[in-house]
C-alpha cells in the first residue's frame, strides 16, 4: 500500500519533469486515487504537503494548480549599517564629515519634490567597519518637515539612526545602482581609482512630504545585498 | 468647532515635530477630546485617518502608537528582462551564445549544493534592448532535477522564460553586487574598459533541490533597480 509520501513523490516528479508545468490543473483527487490504487484521504494528504511546500495552490471548487509566478519577487530588509556590521562581529565606527544648511542641487530637489528655494540640512557622514570606510551617508533633511533636526549636531549619532528614532515614514523609494564613485567619494572611501561602488538612493516621505533623501555609497568589494525568499514552508 | 481634519493635522505636527517620536503611546481618545474641546467621535476619526496613512498603529486594548520600523524593508519585483524592455517601449532581442554540458566551477557547485561530480547544463545568452546588449544570462541548470531541459535548444527561447514556464520553484536566493566585468563579459556587453556592471546572482530551489543558478550581468549605465514601498494608503 502506498503512503502519502510515495504519492507526494510521484506528483513531485511529474511537476519537476515538466509533465505538469506551472499553471497546470491537477487531476481530481478521486481520479488520482483510482490511478494509484489508494484512498482519497492519502491523495489529499499528499496534495496538502505539496501545497505547504509552496508548489501547488488549492482553491475550493477551482481545484489544485501548479503555482505559476509571473516575475521573481524578492523582499529586502535593509538593516541599519551599525547592526549590519555588528551582527557579523565587526567593529562599527561613525564619523561626521560635514553638516551644513544649503540649497540642494536640482537632482535632489526633484527627488524630494521641493518647489521652494529654501535651504535644506545637508549631513555627510562615514560609517566604518573594522576601521575601513564601509558606507558614505550623504543626506538631505527638510527642516520644514523635521524642524527638530535643527538642534541636532549629528556628531555622535548618524542621521539614519536619529531619523528612525525621531520620525516615522509612510512611503519610501529605493534605487540600486552600480557606478564609479565621484572623486570626493573615492577619497572618502579610500578607494583605488577605477574601483566601482554600490549605490543606494532612498527618498522617504511622511504624509505626502519628503522627509529626507540619502545617497549611500559602498565599496563594491565589501558590499552586497542578499535576500532569501521562501514560499510555503520553503523546503 | 474643530473638524477631524484639524485634529488630524495637530496630531500629525506633533509626530513630525518629534513630540511623539516612533513608538510613543498616544494619549487616550477621551483625554484628547478634552484637550481639543471636541467629541471623542471626532478624535476617533482623526486617529483612523492617521492609521490609514500608515503613521500610527491601533491595537484593541493596547491603544494607539506611532509606528516604529526597525529596518527599511523594500519589496522588489524582478520582471522578465523581455517584459522590462518592452514595457518601456524598447525593442527586445534574444541571442543564444553557447549551450554546453560541463562540470561547474567550485563556486557554482557550492551555490547549488551539488555534491556529485555530474555535468550540468550551462547556457550563456544575451538579451538586447534596442540593439544594445542589456543583460548577460549565464545559467546552470541541473538535468537531474529538470531532465526535460536536455531536449531544449534555447535557440529561440531564453532559459529564464523557459524555466518560468516549465518548472515552479519554492525558494530563491538573490545577491546584488556592483563589480567590474570579466574580460569575456565586457566583450559580450560591448563595454569600454573600466566600466562597472550590476550583477544579480540567483539560485532557485524546488523542494530542497537546486534547479538553477544564474549570473545576470548588466552595464551599470543602463541598469538600475527601483522599488516603491507604501505603508497604509501611502499618502
Amino acid at each position: 500500500m502506498r503512503s502519502y509520501k510515495d504519492i507526494q513523490n510521484i506528483l513531485l516528479e511529474r511537476i519537476k519533469g515538466g509533465d505538469w508545468p506551472p499553471g497546470t490543473l491537477l487531476p481530481a483527487e478521486a481520479d488520482l486515487a483510482h490511478e494509484f490504487g489508494c484512498t482519497r484521504v492519502t491523495v489529499n494528504r499528499a496534495m496538502r504537503a505539496l501545497a505547504e511546500s509552496g508548489l501547488v495552490e488549492r482553491k475550493r471548487k477551482a481545484g489544485t494548480r501548479v503555482v505559476q509566478r509571473q516575475s521573481r519577487n524578492a523582499m529586502f530588509e535593509i538593516p541599519l549599517v551599525r547592526d549590519e556590521i555588528e551582527q557579523r562581529g565587526g567593529t562599527y565606527k561613525y564619523l561626521l564629515v560635514s553638516r551644513t544648511l544649503e540649497k540642494p542641487p536640482q537632482k535632489v530637489r526633484a527627488e524630494m519634490g521641493l518647489t521652494g528655494k529654501h535651504r535644506v540640512l545637508h549631513v555627510v557622514s562615514l560609517h566604518f567597519a573594522d576601521g575601513a570606510p564601509h558606507q558614505i551617508e550623504d543626506r538631505w533633511i527638510d527642516l520644514n518637515v523635521v524642524p527638530q533636526a535643527r538642534n541636532e549636531t549629528f556628531e555622535s549619532v548618524s542621521p539614519n539612526e536619529w531619523l528612525l528614532r525621531q520620525v516615522p515614514y509612510t512611503s519610501a523609494e529605493h534605487v540600486f545602482r552600480a557606478a564609479l564613485p565621484s572623486k570626493g567619494e573615492g577619497d572618502l572611501l579610500n578607494l583605488t581609482e577605477g574601483k566601482p561602488v554600490f549605490v543606494i538612493e532612498r527618498t522617504t516621505w511622511l504624509a505626502g512630504e519628503a522627509v529626507t533623501h540619502v545617497r549611500l555609497v559602498h565599496p563594491a568589494d565589501s558590499f552586497r545585498l542578499v535576500t532569501r525568499d521562501r514560499f510555503g514552508d520553503g523546503v
